[in-house]
């Protein structure tokens, strides 16, 4: 029975697809949690692993590509299958620029290592770890083909942005206060950019996600806290 | 002659499909321009347009998206022609980060309107320019599917990093020596990352079109100057 080996191993090629990009999603989420724990615990030999273990992350890009490509020319999928497809493609694109993100801020930990340490690094873990259960959650929706959760991830990134306003405020007021802060805070003020950036791209993967189950496109309009595009912080007594 | 007439329209398709492509790609130049002219002539009104024409390119993209997934249903290109529908497909996604970017410091532009302005902005003008002129032409690389053209847009961006390195280090001594100078250098430290973002962008985009006609990678190390995640700036006198 021919047809039936073809349809079956057809189903494998799909299945096989949602894992390589689930487990590309967990190596990303891992790589934002070492890199947060690198900068939170002055750890300068675990920030460099970080900046080492991107290159399996671009690999895997790579990959997922390439068996794409593969499985678009020789099975040409249609409907949602398609849509799966085109969904992991630009999802491993993303969690290719979240693990970029990830580099950054380990290499800007390595330097913070050297520098006097300013204010509470509890805004930051509290940013990473809600970024890292987004993108968990996004992935676990992305393997079990789940629309409503990944609606659910595309609606949380609102506390994130919340932190991080709370952050870039606390930093402008410390670079203020002594220009000694202010080489450590400019660093600081980019990691927690960066983890705002994460929490972006997440929201982007669960919307293909979402696409991708159903059809149809979330609204344009995500809410959204992040105003710091539009602050201004004044020195104290101006 | 029905066959003839489906062949015909397959490339019609995939000629339209380049000239969306193009036609993202001039809207996101635009914008970069846009952003630029408008922190530069502290011109509030352009920057607002800027801040609302991004809903074009976002539409834009959706549009393409779909384009692509009928494509791949009806047409199921295989070898180059898929090649090239996937990098259309991503490269639209490199231009609607563009888009992000140029929004993000069009925002930053009105805010620093009202600040007392700092330094010269000759290095954003510079650096505006060079990236316009390489997504310009990786745009027409694109269209023209011409591999060796998009490999001088990879080998382009070094000057982009350098500017940025500069512009970095001459904000952070803004900042040393005045603490009211601190919200308005942050600002524009945001604006010099975004434009430097946009250089990386293109250069992305410069990949996929040099994979999509040859259907080879280009090497991992890209010719680099961004050191500036790992700068330190020390206030005069320490």
């Amino acid at each position: 029975m021919p047809t039936e080996h073809i349809v079956r191993s057809y189903d494998e090629d799909l299945r096989r697809l949602r894992d390589m990009t689930g487990r590309m999603g967990g190596l990303a989420e891992r790589q934002v949690a070492d890199a947060t724990r690198a900068l939170v615990r002055r750890d300068t030999a675990l920030a460099s692993e970080v900046v080492q273990r991107d290159a399996q992350i671009d690999q895997l890009e790579r990959e997922i590509e390439a068996f794409c490509v593969r499985l678009l020319a020789l099975r040409q999928p249609v409907a949602q299958d398609l849509r799966v497809v085109i969904a992991a493609m630009k999802t491993s694109n993303d969690l290719e620029r979240i693990g970029d993100y990830a580099r950054n801020a380990a290499k800007r930990a390595i330097v913070l290592a050297s520098l006097p340490s300013i204010g509470s690094l509890a805004g930051f873990e509290r940013m990473a770890q809600l970024v890292q259960e987004n993108l968990k959650a996004a992935m676990d929706a992305f393997v079990a083909n789940d629309a409503e959760a990944a609606r659910r991830v595309w609606e949380a990134d609102e506390p994130v942005d919340a932190i991080y306003n709370g952050i870039f405020r606390e930093l402008l007021t410390f670079m203020m206060e002594d220009p000694r802060n202010i080489s450590a805070a400019t660093h600081m003020l980019f990691i927690a950019k960066n983890l705002e950036r994460i929490g972006d791209h997440t929201t982007n993967i669960a919307e293909r996600i979402h696409y991708a189950v159903l059809g149809d496109s979330l609204p344009d309009d995500r809410p959204k806290a992040d105003q710091s595009a539009f602050a201004v912080v004044r020195p104290a007594g101006e």
